[in-house]
């Protein structure tokens, strides 16, 4: 997979980009990430990327021009499969599903703005996704980029080794995951619950089951409205919900 | 403001901390940026952070004492009012609301794990928030860190300067922003539409009131249901409703 970043900071990119998992998938090919600072493609002599918008009002709004040309300079270098995803509070909510949508891509542009607006010619004429990670007000689409980066370069084959794993995570059984503990047995005078410590497969299988959906239940109960409980997921629930405090 | 990363990969932030927003209030003084490995405070003579859950499974879990003793050395230096927050899945889902909460705070402390799960002795016993920034899986607390940091910091006095505006905000009004154009007036025979050419400022404003509904209605209907539209506002969806497709 080929990841291109347009962005007016391409230094914000650096430390994200040479370490840990992006690091390396990079570095073993598995991913070509790069990124181009679209000013670059300003077609004038100030390199100007923004100008005022039409109609008045605060703010400046990237100019259509240079983000076309950075973007048609891409594509020209020969691809048949591609997305160009513009990172913008208007786009559609990140969720894991578009992470792995993208994650069968052959080729993704990730257009970022910083502080302004965009042209609506770039949403309408270029680009294919809109992307949102959030209901929450950033200064640029820097981060939202690597956060999406990210989600995707994990899903592709052979990037995830042996020191991580996939059933560590929160959200892959639709229930956020149960409390996890490892030594000290005793920290401070806090205890590892003694079922973990019992060597009891199936009570620790039970307990564990029992504390997701509590932990759901407490945190996140609208999870729980998409999810088919077994009946005895939903004795749990009966049953927590009884005893709320006892965890 | 101090804000204190505890993380594997202090290099990640090198980039984010150093550039745009971030890296201007950092050198002005409105922020102490500040990460530390918390590997250095690993008391055993491998350095070990993590550890094979107790009762089983994949993946490993970070050890309490690392980071206890890494908060705890940060708050010694004198704090009266700080917050620990924890990034991880499971925690409360941030938004807006709670960008503001957090940057009334003197000192935040953010803990980043790193594919691996938490010791829940640090969640029950050291945090004082846990924070999700959505729901897709990411390899660590890093870049989700680097959100909730950039958001926190915009809000701070003195940090947004003439070049970035409030009013150029999704959300600040409860919509979507309208569509913004800027020049050329005409592009590859793409044109700026009339009424934003026209001078003629309560039109202007009229088309992006509606556009901005337009907007919202189409991709993020629920956002309306929070809001208590005016007459005119609901006259708009409704015509809006009649004609879906004429943008």
């Amino acid at each position: 997979m080929k990841i291109d970043v347009l962005t007016l900071f391409p230094d914000m990119f650096q430390g994200v980009f040479k370490e840990s998992i992006l690091g390396k998938a990079n570095e073993k090919g598995l991913v070509a990430l790069n990124t181009i600072n679209f000013r670059d493609y300003a077609n004038n002599k100030h390199k100007t990327v923004d100008d005022y918008p039409y109609g008045g009002g605060a703010g400046m709004v990237l100019k259509p021009e240079p983000i076309f040309s950075a973007v048609e300079n891409l594509l020209e270098k020969g691809d048949s499969e591609y997305k160009v995803v513009l990172m913008c509070p208007q786009g559609e909510k990140f969720n894991q599903k578009k992470a792995e949508e993208l994650s069968r891509s052959e080729h993704l542009i990730f257009i970022c703005g910083h502080y302004e607006g965009y042209d609506e010619r770039i949403r309408k004429h270029l680009v294919t996704d809109e992307i949102s990670i959030g209901d929450y007000i950033l200064t640029g689409g820097e981060i939202p980029a690597m956060a999406v980066i990210d989600s995707v370069v994990r899903l592709l084959p052979g990037v995830l080794g042996n020191e991580t794993s996939a059933g560590n995570d929160s959200f892959s059984s639709g229930l956020l995951e149960y409390p996890q503990y490892t030594r000290p047995a005793s920290f401070r005078g806090l205890d590892v619950p003694d079922v973990l410590m019992s060597g009891h497969h199936k009570n620790i299988e039970k307990w564990r089951e029992k504390e997701a959906l509590r932990r759901t239940l407490e945190r996140r109960p609208e999870l729980l409205e998409e999810l088919t409980l077994s009946k005895e997921q939903e004795n749990y629930i009966n049953e927590i919900k009884l005893k709320p405090k006892k965890t």
